[in-house]
C-alpha cells in the first residue's frame, strides 16, 4: 500500500501504479533524494524536532543505502510509486519508527523540488564543462589551422576568403554565449525549496538556512508556493541545450558539406564515419548528421515542457512530474554531441590546397576591386555597379577576374591601373581585412588573444564553484 | 567489427559506437525486421536470385531467431550497431553462407523502412482500438446519464444548462475524427519500400509486388528515393497522437475542475486517485493532470520529428534515425491516456443534484427570457438589451429570474406575461433546445443514435483491416 | 457601446478595446460572414421566424454591404469589436428593425465557427490548386530532363547514379500525399456548425439542414457544443501545411547546394536571384532560401494553435479568437512558396554535362562490382567485403574504379573477368536499374506514367468540388 | 532596379519583389536604420574614407528623412527591397554622390544585423519597464490584501489554508525570474556588429569602437562571420517572452476560476469582461482568456526561429529575413498582456468572506491534525494514516473535522487531548506557517519586505541603463 493510504479504501490497479510512477527516471535522482534526506534529518535534529538518536539512526540507514546502490545491491520495488517513496519505506524498513519520523515537517512537492535542482546542478555542471571541453577544441584547431584560407559564404555562394580559423572562431564566440546560458541555468537551480512541505511552510521551528548552507545551496527559495512549483531553471537548461543544439547543427551542416565530394574540404577520421550495408564505397558523416537530426529531440524536449506548464494553476500539480524526463534526454543528448563534435574536429583531415584553391573562385575578389575604384574616388555604389558589370562580362566570356586584361579592366572603368591584379590574390584578400574582427592576419592574431582570455575566464569561473 | 567494414582501416570507439547505435529503440521492430527478412528471401528464391535451399536455410535461422526472442534468450551483442545486423550476424552464425546471401538486393535503407512502416502500421492499429474503446465508455456513460442536466460554459461561465449526455458527446465526436486522423495515418504507412535498395532500386529482377502481398501491404512505393527517405507516416501518427492529446487535455482539464471543492460534481474512485505524503485528506485527481500533462511530451515528439526532416537533402540521412523513439513514444503514451480516461469516467461518482442545481445558477435562462420576448415581436437585439438590464437589476437586488415577480418583469417589459416563469426551469430549457445538434430531448436521442452508427461503421472498418 | 452592454455599467477602454478586437484580422472573412447571414435569414424567413418582409431588407442590405466591401467604400469603425458586430451594427443602420432580428436562433459562436469553416474552405482549395500546378511542373521538367544523369545521394555522399527525373519525382511523390492531407482538411472543414447558437442549440424551429445545402457545406455538425469549440480543422489545414512546407524545405535545400560554385549543377534565372550591397559579383538563391526559412514561421502557427487549444475546456473561450491568424499566415505563405518553387524549377538552367560528369565520382559503381561478384556465387556480404578493400586501394592509388586493371580487379577476387568494366559507366549503371520504382529507364517510364494518371486523377477531383 | 543589379540581365517579377521584400516589417526599425547609418557616415568622415562635407550631407539628408518619417511624409516604394535600400536611395536623390558613398565599408548584412540589436534593446527597455510595473501592482496588492485568508490548492484540491499574499506574491517572484531573463537577453543584444561589412571585416581603416560608442552600445562583436550571422539574442528574446507569458497564463488560468459561479472569489471590473450576442446575463473575462490564449503565438515564435536556425551554415543566409516578425510580435502581444493583467489586477473585487469561508472546507486542517499528533512523539508516518483514517469517518458521516467531538478525536488515537479543535481555524493554520518562506504572518512580513527590496534593485538597475 502507498504511504499515503489512510483515507482510501481500494488500492490502484496495474495501469494506474505504472502510469502513475515515475520510478524509472527517478532513480537518476537517488544519490539527490538522500542527500536531502540527510540534510533534513540533521536539521531536525539540530531544531530539537526530532531525537539526535533518531537522526543517527536515519542517517546510518540512509548511508546503507546509498551503499547498496553503488553496488547495485539496492532492490527496488516496482510497487513504490517513486524514489522517495523506495528510499523511505526501506530506510522504515531498516531502522524502524525513526524512519516514520523523516518525513516530518516536509512534503513529497519540495523534497522533488529539491531533488531536481540538485539534479539540474549536476547536470549543467557537466554541461558546462563539455562546453569549455569543445571549445578548448575549437580554439586549438584554429590555432593549428591559421594559415589556410577558404572561401567564406553568404547564401552558400561565395563571397569572400577568409581564414579558416576565423570561420572556426565564430563557433567558438557562439558556444561561448552556450556557456552564459548553462550558467544562468545554474544559477537559477541553485536555490533551495526544502521546508516550503506541501506548499505553504510548516509550523515546525525549521532552520531553511541551514539545508541551504550544507546542500551547497545559494539560499532557501522567499516563497513556499512558488518553490513547490516552480520549473523555470528547467526550462532554463533545456534552452541553453536547445540554442547550443542549435549551434552544433550549423557546425554539423557545414562538416556534412565539407565532406562531399563536390567540396572536398574534410575526411573525417574511420572513428567518426560509417560504412554502408550494400554500397561498399561508402564513407558517411554519420556523427555529423546525428546531431544535426539530434537537435529536433532537444527542440521537442524544450516545447514540451513549456506546454505542460502552459496555464497550470498554483502550485503543485501532478502535471509536473512530467519534467524529468526532458532535460535528461536533452543533458545526456548534448554532452554526447559536444563530445562527438569534439572527436570529429580534432581528428579530421583538411585538403588545405583544395580549400585554398577554391577561395579564389566565383569571382570573391570583385568586392575588392569596388572598393579599389572607391578610394579612387568613384561613390561606393556606383563603382559595385561598374564590377558587377565586369563579372557578367567575365561569365559571358568564361574568365575569371583575375584573367582580365588591364585594357579589358580600363574598358570598365578607367580609373584602372595595371596594379588592380595585385589585389586579386584570395590570400591577400583576406590577410587585408584588418578592421576590429574581420579575418586579417593582425585582427585574428588579436581576437584569438582575446578568444584565450575569454574561455581562461570561463574555465576559472567553473572551477570557482 | 561492423558488417560495412571493408573500406575502414579504423574502427569507431566507445562513444560513437553508443551515440550511432539505435540497438535498444530498435529491438522494439525486431519481429517486424525478421518478417521483413523472411519475405525478402522468399522472393529472392522464387525470382532464382539465390538458391531454395539457401532461402530454407534462411528462413529456418530466422524462425529460431525469433522464437529465442520470444523466449528471452536471444543475446543482443551491444556490438551490433542496430537491429538489422544483430539478426543478420546471428543468422550467418547459425547458417553459414546462406545467411551472406540474405542482403542481396536490398540495403539497410530500405530494409529500416519496411520496419518502422510495419510497426506504425501495428501502433496505429492498437491506437485505433484504443479509440473505439473509449468512444465506447463514452457512449455507455451518454446513455446512462441522458436524464442529468448540468450548467453548459462558455468562457467557463454558466451560459445555458445542458445534459451532460450532450457534454460527453462532444468528446465522442472529436474523438471520432481522431480515428480518421488515425486511419490515414495507418493507410499512409501501408505501403511497401522494399526493393528500392540503397536509393536508386536494384538490378536484381527482384519482385517487389511479391513482397508487397506477402507482408500485407497495400502497394509498393512507386519511387526508390522516396521510398528511403519518406517519413511522412510518422508525421501522421504523431499529429493523430497530438490532436487526440488535446482532446483528451480538454476533457481531463474538466475532470479537474469537476473534482474540485468548489464544483463538486464528480468524485473519483479510489482507483483513479491518489493521496499526498503529508497531506491525510488528500485525494488527488493525478491521473488526469498526469494525461492533461503528458500533451506536451506528445506535441514535443511531433516538432522534434518536424525539426529533424526540416532541409534534408535526399535520399536517406542519418538524421533519420531520430524518428523511432518519438512515435514509439507518443503511441504509448496516448494508449495509456486513453485507457486511463476510461477508467476514470466508467468508475467516478456523479453528484446530480448538485450538478442540476448549479445548472440553474448563473442566469441561465436569459437567453429564453430575451426569446420569449423576440417571439413577441421584439427584434431580438433589443430582446437581449431590455434581459440584460434585468440582470443587472437581479445582480443588485440579489436575486435570481426565477425569484422576480410578474411586475418586475413588467417593469422591464410590457410584454411580458405571467406564463414567462415557465420558461424558467433549468430542466425544462435545455429539454426545449431541439435544433438539430441541440441539447434538446428528441435531438439529443436522435444524436445518441448517430453516434452508435458512427462508432459501428469504425468497429466495422477496423474488423476489416 | 459594444451589442451585447445591457448589463455592463462602464465600457472597456482603449488598450481592452484593442486587445480584444479582432477586426483586422476578421475582414479577411467577411465575404463568407456576409454569406453566412444571407443564408441564416433565407432560413429564418423559410421557418416562419421571421418576417419575409424583414427577411428582404436583410439581404438588401448585405447585399448593399457587399458591395460597398467590393468597392472600397465599407466604412470599417474600429469600435467595432469584430466583423461580425461590424456588418450587424452597420445593417441595422440600413434598414432598421429588421436588422436587429438576424440575430434570431445564432449566436457569434456558431457564426463565427462558420466564418472560420467558409475561409478554410477557400484557403484550401487555393492550396490544392497551388499543389496541382507545382506537382504539374515538376513533372514537365521530369519529362524534359529524362535523359539527365547525376550523382545519387545518401549522407550527401555520391551512393549509386540516378537519373534527375527520378530524382524530382521524388518530389512529385512527397507533393502528391500534400494533396492527400490538404483534401483531409477540406472534407473536415466542410460541415455547419450554424445553429448550434451559443453552446446548446436553439429552441427557435430552425432548419440546418437547409443553411447547410444554402452554403455548399456537406452536413450539419451533430453536437452544438463540439460545433462552436472544434478548430481541428484548422489544426489539419496548418498540420497540411507544414508537412509541405518541410518538402519544400527539403527541395530547396538542395537548390542551395546545386547553386554552389562547388556543385554548380545549377543556374537560377535572374528572376530568381538577387544580389549583394557590397559583394558585385554575387547571384544569391535567396528565394529557395526565404522558403527553407519560412518552414519555421509555418511550424510555429502549428505549435501555436496546438499550445492554445491545449486543456480548454468546453465550450467556446475566448482563446479561440487566436486561431485566425495562424491559419492565414501558413496558408499565404505555403501558397507564395509553392510558386517560387514553380518559378524557380521551370526557369533554371542545369549544367547537364557536369552533373554527369560528377555523377561517376566517388566510386558510385561499387555496389555493382558487388553485384558482380554476387551474381557469380560470391555470398552478398563476402562480395561487399571485397569491393570495399578495393576502394580502398583504389584510394591509396589516387584512382577510380574505372582505371583499374583487370589484373589489379583479379588480385580482389579472381572471379573477376575482363568484362567488369563494361558495368562502370554511371549512365549504363542508373539505366540498368529496372526494379519496380527504380531509377533505370524501363521503371522510370512507368514511373512517369504512374505519376502523370495520380496527377489526373487529383486534378479531377478537385475539378469535381 | 535593385541597387546590386550590376551583373543581373533580368529583374525579379511582381511575385518574388513581395515574397522577397520585407519593406513593411522593416518599417518597425527605420528610426534604428537612420541612426545606424549616422553613426557610420561620421566615422568614415573622422577615418578620412569619406569626405567631411559629404558626412555632412549625408547627416542632413538623413535628418530630413527623420522628419519626414516622424510626420508621416516619407514616400515608401514598393520597389524597394527593404527599409535599408528605401533610406539609401531616398537619400541620394537628395543628396547625390555623397548618398552613394554611405555604404562604404559596410554591408546590408553588418546593417541589419546592427538595426535588429537597436531594435531589439528598444524592445526589451519596454518590456523590462512593463514587468516592473505589473510587479509593483501585484505587490500593491499583495499589501493591500494582506489579511485575506483562502483555500491553498495542490491538484487543485484544497490543502490548507494561506494568504491570498502569498499567492499573489508566488506570481511577483516568478516575473522577477522574467526580468532577469528580459535583461540577460538585453545584455546579448548590447553588441556591435557594424564594421563586420559582408562576413569578413574590411580594408577600409575603420573604427568599430568609435560607433560602438556613439550607439550607445557595449562592445563590438569580436568576429565578423559571428557578427552577421548570430540571432541568438532574438532567441534569448522570444524565450524570455514565451517564460514570462507561461507565468502569465497560469495567473489568468486562476483568474477564469475564480471569477466563475463555482469558486465565485472575484468579479472583474466591467472594464476587463466582455458580453455574449446571445446571452444576456454573460460577464466573461475575456482578458484573462486572450492573455492565456496568446500564450501559443509566443511559443510558436520561439518555435519558428529556433527551426529557421537549425542547420544554417556560415555566414549570412536570407532565412535570417524570417527573424524579424516574431521578436516584434511576441514582445507586442507580451507588453499587451502585462498591460491587461496589470488592470485586472488592480480593478478586481474580491469576495473575501467567501475565500475565508471557502478556505476551511476540504480538511484543510488535516495536516495540523497529523502534526499534533508527531508533536506529541507518534511518527509523521503513523499520523498521517491515523488522520486520514479520521477523514473517511468524516466522509462517512458528512461531517468536517472541526464538527467532531473530543470523543470521537480520541476513538481514533488516545493522544488526542480537548485541546485539539483549538488548531482548526484557517486563519489560525495559515498565521502559523512561519517557516521562512510560509504563509505564516511573521514570514509573510519578511517576504513583503525581501519583495519590495528585490523590486526596487530591478528598478534601479533599469534606471541606470
Amino acid at each position: 500500500m502507498a504511504l499515503w493510504s489512510g483515507r482510501f479504501e481500494q488500492g490502484v490497479d496495474e495501469l494506474t501504479q505504472r502510469f502513475g510512477a515515475s520510478l524509472e527516471v527517478d532513480k537518476s535522482m537517488c544519490r539527490q533524494d538522500i542527500a536531502g534526506s540527510m540534510a533534513h534529518a540533521r536539521m531536525l535534529a539540530d531544531q530539537g524536532i526530532i531525537g539526535v538518536d533518531d537522526a543517527e539512526r536515519i542517517q546510518e540507514g540512509l548511508s546503507r543505502i546509498l551503499t547498496q546502490i553503488d553496488d547495485g545491491d539496492f532492490e527496488w520495488d516496482v510497487n513504490d510509486e517513486d524514489v522517495h517513496m523506495a528510499v523511505e519505506s526501506k530506510l522504515t524498513q531498516m531502522v524502524g519508527p525513526a524512519g516514520a519520523r523523516l518525513h516530518t515537517g516536509r512534503s513529497r512537492n519540495d523534497q522533488v523540488a529539491l531533488d531536481l535542482r540538485l539534479l539540474a546542478k549536476d547536470l549543467l555542471a557537466q554541461l558546462m564543462r563539455g562546453n569549455l571541453a569543445l571549445r578548448r577544441t575549437l580554439l586549438d584547431e584554429a590555432v593549428a589551422r591559421r594559415g589556410v584560407v577558404m572561401p567564406g559564404y553568404t547564401h552558400l555562394q561565395h563571397a569572400q576568403p577568409v581564414f579558416l580559423s576565423h570561420h572556426l572562431l565564430a563557433y567558438f564566440w557562439m558556444l561561448g554565449r552556450d556557456f552564459k546560458r548553462l550558467s544562468s541555468a545554474f544559477y537559477e537551480a541553485d536555490a533551495n525549496p526544502l521546508g516550503a512541505a506541501a506548499l505553504a511552510g510548516t509550523t515546525y521551528p525549521i532552520d531553511r538556512f541551514q539545508t541551504t548552507e550544507s546542500l551547497g545551496l545559494d539560499h532557501p527559495i522567499p516563497n513556499s508556493m512558488d518553490a513547490v512549483s516552480d520549473r523555470d531553471y528547467l526550462l532554463d537548461l533545456l534552452y541553453a541545450c536547445s540554442v547550443s543544439m542549435m549551434h552544433l547543427s550549423r557546425l554539423c551542416e557545414e562538416i556534412v558539406l565539407w565532406s562531399t565530394t563536390e567540396f572536398g574540404f574534410v575526411t573525417l577520421s574511420d572513428s567518426y564515419s560509417t560504412g554502408s550495408s550494400i554500397m561498399p564505397q561508402k564513407k558517411n558523416p554519420d556523427f555529423a548528421e546525428l546531431t544535426r537530426g539530434k537537435t529536433g529531440r532537444v527542440y521537442g524536449d524544450l516545447v514540451a515542457l513549456l506546454t505542460t506548464m502552459k496555464s497550470l494553476p498554483l502550485a503543485y500539480n501532478k502535471d509536473l512530474q512530467e519534467c524529468k524526463e526532458g532535460p535528461l534526454d536533452a543533458a545526456h543528448t548534448l554532452l554526447d554531441c559536444m563530445a562527438c563534435v569534439r572527436g570529429m574536429v580534432s581528428t579530421w583531415r583538411l585538403d588545405e590546397a583544395r580549400m585554398e584553391e577554391e577561395s579564389g573562385k566565383g569571382f570573391t575578389a570583385a568586392t575588392d576591386v569596388a572598393d579599389y575604384l572607391a578610394k579612387r574616388g568613384v561613390p561606393f555604389r556606383k563603382a559595385h555597379e561598374v564590377v558587377g558589370e565586369l563579372v557578367l562580362y567575365c561569365e559571358r566570356h568564361h574568365k575569371g577576374l583575375e584573367d582580365l586584361t588591364p585594357e579589358e579592366f580600363r574598358q570598365a572603368s578607367e580609373l584602372f591601373d595595371s596594379d588592380v591584379t595585385e589585389d586579386l590574390d584570395p590570400r591577400g584578400i583576406a590577410s587585408a581585412r584588418n578592421s576590429y574582427g574581420g579575418t586579417g592576419t593582425q585582427a585574428l592574431a588579436r581576437q584569438l588573444e582575446e578568444a584565450r582570455a575569454a574561455l581562461e575566464a570561463d574555465e576559472g569561473s567553473l572551477a570557482g564553484e
